[in-house]
């Protein structure tokens, strides 16, 4: 049996803990159009018997990682792995002190070797990322992430990741969408840390990839990474890749830059509800701002086809309170 | 308050329900080795603060598709498709009347057309499986699983899976493993039925794989399926699929043919509890029985190998009570 006054107490418990609705899954989004679009396209598709009601399993989202998720300035995270492997590696290679790109790099004139354009820096790409096993870059990666630091905030790499799209992909992930980064980035420079990162497992992360070979060892079956191009999954190879990867079309795909165009297009192109979302870094004080003639992450035609298609572009000063996890 | 007597009749509705432990996971497998093996590695790798625990992320199982899952006798199911298809597209295609393989195979001389080997069969599954877009594919391979008929059984063929390995699939799930099919069957004709027939989304097959290609049409955006091979999901291509598409090494693998042989030895090789499976089709009455010096499923190196090193090998006709779930 309750006790008189039972009711009373219950009442002013449940007045002192704040309804869990209450708490803000987007509390870094400012109350802006993004987050609203963002939340009533989550509540249409979640809302059991409504007419754009879409089941747990199609709830795809991909996400692009370099300059979505994380910071890509001012040069693409990947990239400073790889000049920093060239210097790790220069001992085992004494020729590199009279080759270029290598005499460049190694003599700290970056600019010489960003002179030397794509081919100096696939060239670079294939001698620090193959040669070697999967297991054994995955280790180098991870081991990267944990001493290298970004030049401008001497923070490690992977603290450089929006906290505004840590939420989004927690909220997203707790109303049943199954989260996936689809970048132009190597799968498995991603995969190495990911996870950690972004609670997105091994699986659902789909990537740019060199040609692996399975070869019988004394020690046992090993893949080595081989210096030849699999797939590069940017601009017209993303739907290619969520198709292969993935096999559905998404729902819900945020990218920042023209690479991620047909991305988008690819997820508008479907039936039912949508959300195609564009990051737009206006942001110089917190972050960088750039777009159209930037030469990471350019975003141009993607920012004219947004605006003539009315998708969400996210403005990084106006629509976020805070960027990164370790400031405002 | 309980009044008296409500524990005695708590008793009886507990006695009168049999407790879930005691329905049987694996009701189509014997209580032969096979299923004493699988259910002490379920038990041990599942166990929490035991040393062989594995973290559900982890869980990584991994089936072979053909022989495997569903049956592969007299041909590959999908090489059925591939003629049947033959004959819907004969029509637009004059020129096959006097044209091989198509002049035998519309001739119902199945014969003449397998001593054409590979080579016409790929002709046939290139004619067959590209120039249409991912999504028409899918269409057309779903319409073809409910018209087509297994010429022995005279059943549906995404009927003729094997009711123990389904049983082990939704055994596995609910111990927190997630189930992928790793087959050198076509990923896009798997994906097709997969979910209905095993459980198993689109982004859990991986397959072999033409090109697509990103075509911008005036309705929007499809891809094109073209004829040409992007990827051969079988033997060392096993690995490769493996490491590329779900980025983490199996703990369990299943497969039924010396094209699984590497993926098993992939799996095998991994630290901790393993589990490496193989079917043996050894049951002429409800099935098949063949093995070493079969055209189709060729199982020769993969059981001396298992048999050396302790892999388990079903033995269909000893180990499985059922074969279809549509007969003993």
């Amino acid at each position: 049996m309750l006790k008189p006054g039972t009711r009373l107490v219950t009442l002013l418990i449940l007045t002192a803990a704040p309804p869990v609705a209450a708490q803000d899954p987007l509390a870094s989004w400012n109350d802006t159009g993004p987050k609203k679009t963002i939340l009533e396209f989550v509540g249409k598709v979640t809302k059991s018997g409504s007419a754009d009601f879409v089941a747990p399993a199609e709830r795809i989202a991909t996400f692009d990682n370099d300059g979505c998720l994380w910071a890509e300035q001012p040069m693409y995270f990947q990239l400073a792995f790889a000049l920093d492997r060239v210097k790790v590696l220069a001992p085992q290679h004494p020729e590199w002190k009279t080759q270029e790109p290598y005499k460049s790099l190694l003599a700290g004139d970056l600019k010489a070797v960003l002179a030397g354009g794509e081919k100096s820096l696939v060239e670079i790409v294939m001698a620090t990322h193959a040669g070697i096993t999967t297991e054994e870059f995955a280790t180098v990666v991870q081991e990267w992430t944990k001493t290298a630091r970004h030049p401008k905030t001497g923070h490690a790499y992977t603290e450089m990741v929006y906290q505004p799209m840590l939420e989004l992909l927690a909220f997203l992930r707790r109303n049943g969408f199954k989260t996936f980064i689809v970048s132009g980035g190597g799968v498995e420079f991603m995969r190495a840390w990911a996870e950690g990162v972004y609670g997105i497992p091994p699986e659902q992360v789909v990537g740019s990839a060199i040609v692996t070979k399975l070869e019988m060892r004394p020690t046992g079956p090993v893949l080595l990474r081989e210096p030849k191009m699999d797939f590069v999954d940017d601009g017209p190879g993303k739907p290619v890749g969520i198709n292969s990867r993935i096999g559905r079309r998404p729902i819900l795909a945020f990218g920042n830059s023209d690479g991620d165009l047909q991305m988008l297009q690819w997820t508008a192109a479907g039936a039912g509800e949508r959300f195609m979302g564009i990051v737009h870094h206006t942001d110089a004080a917190r972050e960088w701002a750039y777009d159209r003639t930037s030469h990471v992450g350019k975003l141009d035609k993607a920012l004219d086809e947004a605006t003539a298609r009315g998708w969400t572009v996210v403005d990084m000063k106006a629509d976020w309170t805070r960027v990164f996890p370790f400031t405002r």
